[in-house]
């Protein structure tokens, strides 16, 4: 059996004597450190860490390590932290539209137990994969989105997360523009896959644009969802070459392996506690 | 040594019979062909090919195959094409300014033999490389650019490549940018290297943008030079990834890499007439 | 919809006149050519084409090609040659063990229509997906293998893949090794992914003598079975880089991702009728 | 003006309190942590780290460091350590014979100031780049091998690198296997490039292997040598794709672009003490 584990994401403006304090609030109270990495980010001198150890013979009890680490630390060097547990099974939300690819891969990687997720919910603008989601019996809950009901509709599904307590938002290729009311409720907690090496082709008809432009390399990006339409941090990124011989079919068969590859990367990056996002980037802890 | 062929390359709107009068006029006047293709491109029907046949034997003379060509077949069908010989030798001028990474790869492939070119000038905006031109004895002109002298400094530029008879002008991060009137006197025959995977990050400090962005994949890009900055048609592209444990000044030394081999391989390409450019998109036959 | 095409995989030794002889059957008998590529191995002076044309408006009838195709030139120029129809839909064998990842990713192309196929059965030694089987209302065979029913094992299969009239078998990470008698029934028609950059870490465990040898990249391999183990012709490969602080579980995790992808491309290309065989290697006409 | 800081390597089994004892001894004695890096391998429970601090305001005198560290910290725990500053400038010595890519690739660097470090000596068993030598005014020695001279010959290399203090030897494509005796004078001090994708490959003639093999991806790894050939430690690997149009010789062109990156990715993690050997396998702190 795996043993279990606290992680604290911690970042903070660097001062002397973090690393210290940190490893000394944890040793001092019996925690084996597994792994820990630091670094300072060069322009602003902003301090960035992950460290985790091991839970057994810890002398603080899980439900009181933030509040005593907060106080004992955390506080003192006016840090922003975050602490996790290896052993919490989050709860995820499914968002997709009519494309299949990376719906069917997470549910195919949820089946085999590659994730140590539950999936409560499963939403849609159209009822195209209800019958996908009876297989594994999950709620599927078809909320069409218009110009005019979008408003109520995202309400509607706002409910619906709240009700399943819902830790993390991943849109499988969901085809509409969320409002910054439903993302602000769920702040680098919304995952899209956006079918570009973003910043480039931004927007609508990505692969349609590079095929245009005759780029010689097809990307995919993972991002947190901000405002900023498909401006938020970035996650994971991938491309893969592409000749002349490609027509826009072949362009968009390969971004498809991409786009599934890349988000089920950031998805395991983000179920791991590795992602630290700071002003509209990412630190990947991989 | 290595046998002598010819090479067309050919484009024009999609017809029947094309192929087969290609290879008829190859085959008829006893060329024997080692390389060919040919496709189709599917939104415009628009047709592309390259063959390369053996010289010994054939009965039309170096010197005629162009008219013939054009007479019996080109023509016919509305082709633009261009004929090479793969032992023609071109001759490359170098600009340069201050970044030494591109121009050093170039001349020490030049220098091994490993490309079957000539170097007759190397033109820079700083006197910096002046002392390196001189181990290999190329003409080092040393043309200082201002935004007052800008018109003249390209006409003089314009002579001395004229002069020195030129084929073809490569940017080894030159950091200046031409007028219309210097790239149109050499259209798609000057190649730029770009230190982003574009279309992301044009114009200047690619690098510092990326950054800022926090993307995880950084890029490359060789061009052919247009009036639109950093918008000529792409000839090839690569990235690498980059952590967030990495600096700028990781992301520059990284850069350097991909920047050197994707010039190198945009400039191989050329030499072996691979390229074919239509309507701000290349046809690469690799 | 779709125009018609009959495609051409030749290869014999190079002789003057064979693109022409080939052109001219398509084009005198009113076949249009949409894709055309042909080299000659530098080696063996081994000629390799394939050809692309639409049936529509050919004067040959389909069932009459290949013998007139035979008749007039290939027997000329002594070819091997194969003739496919791109609206042909071939029948699939799957054969899986107790591994999902690249099954569950055939199985979502398959579902998604994004390949044209049929999958008349399954195959595996393990009872384990049979209930995935019948999601697809695909019967699944639950064939057992132990050394000592091999042999009556095997002819179990045969004989089921003969009944269905299978064209393709892949092995979807399937555990077993198959024997001689088996594979000389379906030369270059078997599809095997090797978790290994072949032919580095060849035979069993790959990835802990991957992990053990400290390699920086971890790859897969798709490739035609044939009697030596994992030595048959390479279709298609992967890599993805790994660092140290990535352990044999995350080394199984990345691969996986790669598996599915260099497995699909590979099933992809054969589809396609993009490979040509000879002598333990593939042309890839992609 | 960079920062002066101080870099401690450790590896020692994993025991509780490591992290903490290490960064005590920094923090306590005034050491600004920039950078820390530790991981705990999972077989064997081996622990290993990489730490970077200041050194302006540190109350250990420098030529002091390793002293205390060893007494205080490092023999506690039984680690094996080694401390370094990142103003050191190490001697290198370039081995070479034929070809020049790696070795251009490498002056270039150095001439440009890339790579802040020294060659004293370049050793050839070629005369060819004596006059390679000479423009960068760094003394060129023949020493020509034969199987009759070969103890002869190393031992007058082992006395140059030994009178010219040399810290680090790179056999830049150096077509010569060094025996036990040679390595064992600069253990993890010899970095050699190998122009495939270790272990596939490995000894002579592997572009040719590849090619005759038809894998589909070319590669290089550097490695520290050992007495076992090309089965050192690997440091850096990466590839490219190859297609079937590709012949021997566009191997390896591309290989030597694959090549000259990889070893000088190398030398610049071992320049930055970012790399600990163990066990034959290397931790890459990058």
């Amino acid at each position: 059996m795996k043993q279990k584990t606290a992680i604290l994401l911690i970042h903070c403006p660097d001062q002397e004597g973090i690393v210290f304090s940190v490893t000394d609030f944890v040793s001092k109270n019996n925690g084996n450190i597994l792994m820990l990495e630091q670094h300072v980010e060069e322009f602003e001198k902003h301090f960035f860490m992950r460290i985790e150890w091991e839970l057994e013979n810890f002398s603080i009890p899980r439900e009181k390590i933030s509040e005593f680490f907060g106080t004992l630390v955390g506080d003192r060097f006016g840090m922003k932290f975050s602490l996790k547990f290896n052993d919490f099974v989050p709860k995820i939300a499914l968002f997709v539209s009519k494309y299949s690819h990376c719906f069917f891969d997470i549910l195919s990687r949820y089946e085999s137990g590659e994730w140590n997720i539950e999936i409560p919910i499963i939403i849609s603008n159209h009822e195209k994969f209800n019958y996908v989601a009876d297989r594994y019996k999950i709620p599927y809950h078809h909320i069409p989105i218009t110009k005019q009901n979008k408003a109520e509709a995202e309400a509607k599904e706002i409910k619906l997360l709240k009700e399943n307590n819902i830790d993390l938002v991943v849109l499988a290729r969901y085809m509409q523009i969320l409002t910054g009311n439903f993302i602000n409720e769920y702040p680098n907690k919304i995952i899209n896959i956006h079918h570009s090496s973003l910043p480039a082709f931004a927007g609508a008809k990505p692969y349609e644009s590079a095929y245009k432009r005759g780029v010689k390399l097809i990307g995919a990006t993972a991002h947190y969802v901000t405002e900023d339409l498909d401006a938020g941090p970035i996650i994971s990124q991938e491309v893969r070459s592409v000749s002349h011989r490609e027509g826009l079919a072949d362009l968009k068969r390969k971004g498809k392996n991409t786009e599934k590859i890349v988000l089920a990367q950031a998805i395991w990056l983000h179920l791991n506690h590795k992602i630290l996002s700071y002003k509209n980037r990412t630190v990947i802890f991989s």
